[in-house]
């Protein structure tokens, strides 16, 4: 059997307990973090915090190289471990149908993803968000300003009254995490009076969540990542309280409903 | 100090390790089951499996009642416990912004959510889906047919593109929870040849995912609740093969892109 099991958002505690029987119980484990990283914790921590010997594979290893990992799977329990939830991107998907393909069995084992923690932390309910999007790092979209993805996702949403969710950039293989400044600093050529609120390092113990237009936000700093940008659309009373109270939000740059 | 600690979706081994941390350290521990409810556990089991004592709270109990909650938070460590994340409906944002007004520290430990299972588990890719919207009992939405609410956010989402998670009625403190096949059933009445995807039992270690038109899935029945349904919109390749494959989809009733 292929278990995919999700560690959750920061560290060796962010895993279910059911996630973490099915790793113990398993009879060899494989993990990425090329798609995101536990901020929280190293690969050696897991190891020794679960008491498992966990192999660490790269993109290469995983998507071109997977046939290790599905013969042993024949025949034993595999754990397939990665940041967040390991199938709510079609990243791994992939993995899971070529398993099917040999007639493997296969398991999900959930874990909180950032999108829970961006409704979450912030106090916007998660029925009125719309589509989220991802903001590139300039160098890997390649082309001038903000990508029609990013600016198209928050206009129609704000059109119709809904939150967004701004993934920042992560290519986790290079170290490199976009920052909500930097991430703030980008869509401040577009909407510099957009207000937008800061969700820094979900799933940790000390949590920031902060507002403030783009143009203020990316003028500040907001500690270590990962961190991700809600565009909040129209809120409801409460929605604007918590985001006054929670995130320091000035009530008259929201539009309550 | 507060803790909102989110027990994730099945059973008392779908919290945490560090909500588990938490709920075992908590000088006393409170839970709702009005909003949602663990179907592989009980109360009892959970107090048990964690080594606490848990008071259950109906909803005049948390919403018009806190003030025990919130003056023992003043002193102590106490926990709240929910089915799913404490907090990404507004249900409860209330009560983490009254503590605030007291002066008493709050922490979100995050659980699993079903809109994180229904994407992980169809291999629908998370970014892709649009609004959420939920399918009231008829009695409940008091009108015939379907709600604006419902038939709007579906329309909306098919028309960009996107997919729908359509959360289906649940009135846990009456035992009632709208199966997928009543669910499909009232789309029906507008959507007869609508294909959805029925998830059943997310989170647990037997889910269920299942692809049909809205009539085909009504008279078909989907075994122990909980159950919710995904409209899916433009479909890339792969989640189309995941779709086939995972849920047995009929590979012409897609719209792929």
């Amino acid at each position: 059997m292929l278990i995919f099991i999700g560690l959750g958002l920061y560290d060796e505690r962010s895993i279910t307990v059911e996630g973490r029987r099915a790793l113990r119980e398993a009879d060899r484990a494989y993990a990425e973090f090329y798609t995101s990283k536990l901020l929280g914790t190293t690969a050696e921590e897991l190891e020794s915090a679960h008491d498992v010997s966990i192999e660490v594979r790269d993109r290469a290893g995983v998507e071109q190289e997977p046939d290790e990992m599905l013969a042993a799977a024949e025949d034993e329990d595999v754990a397939f471990l990665t940041a967040g939830d390991t199938m709510i991107s079609t990243t791994h998907v992939d993995l899971r149908l070529r398993a099917h393909d040999r007639g493997i069995e296969t398991r999900v084992i959930h874990g909180v993803t950032a999108q829970t923690a961006a409704s979450s932390l912030t106090g916007l309910q998660n029925y009125r968000f719309g589509k989220a999007t991802t903001l590139p790092f300039p160098y890997a979209h390649g082309a001038d300003g903000l990508p029609s993805s990013v600016t198209g996702t928050i206009d129609a949403n704000r059109a119709d009254g809904h939150h967004t969710v701004v993934y920042l950039d992560i290519k986790a293989e290079r170290g490199e995490y976009m920052t909500a400044d930097v991430g703030a600093e980008l869509l401040a050529e577009v909407y510099p009076d957009l207000v937008g609120i800061v969700v820094a390092r979900a799933g940790s113990p000390d949590p920031l969540v902060a507002a403030g237009t783009m143009t203020e936000l990316a003028r500040r700093s907001f500690g270590d990542p990962l961190h991700l940008l809600v565009v909040p659309g129209d809120c409801h009373l409460l929605e604007a309280d918590a985001l006054v109270e929670l995130a320091g939000a000035d009530r008259s740059t929201l539009e309550i409903v």
